[in-house]
């Protein structure tokens, strides 16, 4: 029933919380984790929009911006799947530039994930406050049990 | 991390799935589950509504339909208690009246519990329907890990 788990992470302390509950369940049979982080494709728009406030073509600079994204997260993640790694666990990462819950939820049906471990809160940005959280809206579309991780 | 776990159920069919998810846990050390069934105090405003519709005093019939309900809650709690006894879990049972989200986040805190598990959707009814279901609730405002199992 735990055998296969989705863990988006987005690199947050909560997040990092979610290792601890991931060990624990273990022992409920957890043989693979699915680790997942997605780039919110909406802040290339926030980039974009700061490059062309100073003067500049954002064209230029997007490569660049997104080579350092893809590089920074690639960090983060492969010291995450290291942990995972480390106390036994088989790990698969994914990344992904998109809407963050859209993406979780895309996770979870093509891997055929038997359930999802998320913090309840990440990074909290306006956005978040207006639209909800992710993990709100994972709750509420997915079709996995959902492990949901409190700040 | 899970040893003492609260499971609030409203006798719906998702609340039976959560069974299944508790005997899977005990491979991560569950040893206690609080089981906690809330009735709903403003059913009794509606019962009320009725008794006065067909021309009674709702006082009359009060006590007769208050002590239905317990029976029957305590009929169904104790069939859940049995099963969980019988996989081997320590199993306490609480029956009260009161708003369900409220007495469940009160369980959570005055049982010190380290997690709950519930479904996502119970009995589903207008009045949850406006103001979102006790799950959405308890996720919010919990400070243990939640384990939403989805209908």
């Amino acid at each position: 029933m735990f055998k296969k788990i989705l863990y988006p992470t987005d690199f947050s302390d909560v997040s990092a919380r979610v290792m601890d509950y991931i060990r624990e369940l273990k022992g409920s049979g957890i043989q693979t984790v699915i680790l997942l982080h997605v780039i919110d494709q909406r802040d290339f728009k926030c980039f974009e929009q700061g490059v062309q406030w100073v003067g500049k073509l954002p064209a230029e600079f997007e490569n660049e911006y997104r080579k350092y994204i893809t590089d920074e997260s690639n960090r983060q993640m492969g010291a995450i799947a290291k942990e995972l790694t480390r106390i036994g666990l088989e790990v698969r990462s994914k990344l992904v530039i998109g809407v963050p819950f859209v993406e979780i939820l895309k996770a979870e049906e093509e891997e055929s994930v038997s359930a999802i471990i998320l913090g309840s809160h990440g990074k909290s940005n306006i956005r978040e406050m207006m639209l909800g959280s992710v993990s709100e809206k994972v709750i509420r579309k997915s079709k996995t049990p959902v492990i949901v991780i409190k700040r």
